[in-house]
């Protein structure tokens, strides 16, 4: 067994989903979590600046002795993730595969959507890994870049949230997809409007709980997983303290823990 | 007379706007333009978040050897302007105070209205300094942070843009102001669209020209205006190369001009 933290970051508060998914799946592991709240958004930036963003953030878990890094960001997962495989030694897990096999476990007819970042959907990420994995499956994806500043709004029962939803996703639904991949950890929070949306034959996929259930898996391959039965320390850090932090960081783990900020551009 | 550039910075491109109005009121000036577009947006950040990267941002147009430096960032010169002033010798001129200027010129029934970015209307800077020059202006302000990402989403003709203006400039419109700052550098783009919410009795002001006329004053007094009459080599600098970033450049400046990415966190 190995009683290390699991090391998870994101661009800001929206890989907390994921974060979530972790304590549930595994209640016995500690999380060092980092959310680069300075420097939010990713999904509208190059993926060389994301590349080099990720790795300062890598550093600084490692300087927390994580025994595995979760990349909880589809723009992460999407444009940097290979490139951040070869530069350091510990392993790896972003959200874009196991959200892959969701959808793949979902879909019956094989036409499966994806949503996300303009950065994320820009990669082709999500449909080359579907491709690689199951030939026979059309994909059709969108950038929704209003999303997650109506999420951040708190819009997401208004009729603005409603309209935008319908020109991203309407095109989509005409292709007859039954799967739809919720590509970015903000778009869960706008789940019902979303829904309305694509109605009740599009079987919605978030990755967050597929990614911890890979983690998982992994973990119990290698033994490592953490089997001391005490009450955990999670840690949470972020690049900037805004408004609003602690009540998103409540309203997604149900609990309150303390925040800290660190000078990440000197990692 | 100096033939040292104008140093001008913006979280992004939404302070082209500014330059374009200092290259028409100051054609023989030559500028050194910096824009953040690896850490945009700062509307949504800490104070502190704000001031360090400005301080960053300076210290790098100091070493262009500029004579004066334009926070083209309504967040900036609201949140940080005071304390960049104190940390710095170089003059450096904001956009709120020509915005409060322009805003008190219009208004005949001293019922002002200023829209910007949360970090800006939380500061309260615009109200501020308004009631300072005049004790008995009603100022009502409201943030508007879709308003960024439908611009860039270009979306301004769309019914989501209308009613998002309606939702958030209603409550002013039923106040009674007779002008409306447009305090984000951005709005400008969603100008039709404010207008028709505003309506024909609101006066809409944009900052930039203001400012431009501000910083021509400075030069004038201090007889440091460029008088060389030769060809202009401005220079924009970024500190990511994003899409369609020349395009908004050529738009905005109406013409081309190369941008060169520079690490601003080395500063």
């Amino acid at each position: 067994m190995n009683n290390q933290p699991i090391g998870i970051f994101d661009s800001g508060v929206g890989g907390l989903t994921v974060a979530s998914a972790v304590m549930e799946v595994m209640p016995r592991e500690e999380i060092i979590y980092f959310g680069d709240t300075a420097r939010v958004p990713y999904g509208t930036k190059s993926a060389e600046t994301v590349t080099r963003f990720s790795r300062q953030i890598i550093r600084f878990l490692l300087s927390k002795n994580v025994k595995v890094i979760i990349a909880a960001c589809n723009t992460v997962s999407a444009v940097s993730l290979k490139q951040l495989r070869k530069d350091f030694d510990i392993p790896i897990f972003g959200v874009v595969e196991p959200g892959v096999d969701s959808a793949l476990a979902a879909t019956k007819n094989n036409k499966v959507g994806i949503i996300g970042t303009a950065a994320t959907i820009k990669s082709g990420a999500y449909e080359n890994i579907m491709h690689e994995k199951n030939g026979n499956i059309e994909v059709f994806s969108q950038a929704c870049p209003l999303f997650v500043p109506l999420a951040e709004e708190g819009w997401e029962d208004t009729l603005v949230s409603k309209l935008t939803a319908e020109k991203y996703l309407e095109p989509l639904v005409e292709k007859g997809i039954d799967s739809l991949v919720l590509g970015c950890t903000h778009y869960p929070l706008l789940y019902n409007c979303i829904k309305s949306v694509a109605g009740e034959n599009i079987e919605l996929v978030n990755p967050a709980k597929a990614t911890a259930q890979c983690v998982y898996d992994y973990l119990i391959s290698k033994n490592e997983l953490n089997e001391e039965d005490k009450i955990k320390e999670h840690k949470f850090y972020v690049s900037d303290m805004t408004d609003k932090l602690d009540i998103i960081c409540k309203k997604t783990l149900k609990n309150d823990f303390p925040l800290e900020k660190i000078d990440i551009e000197r990692y």
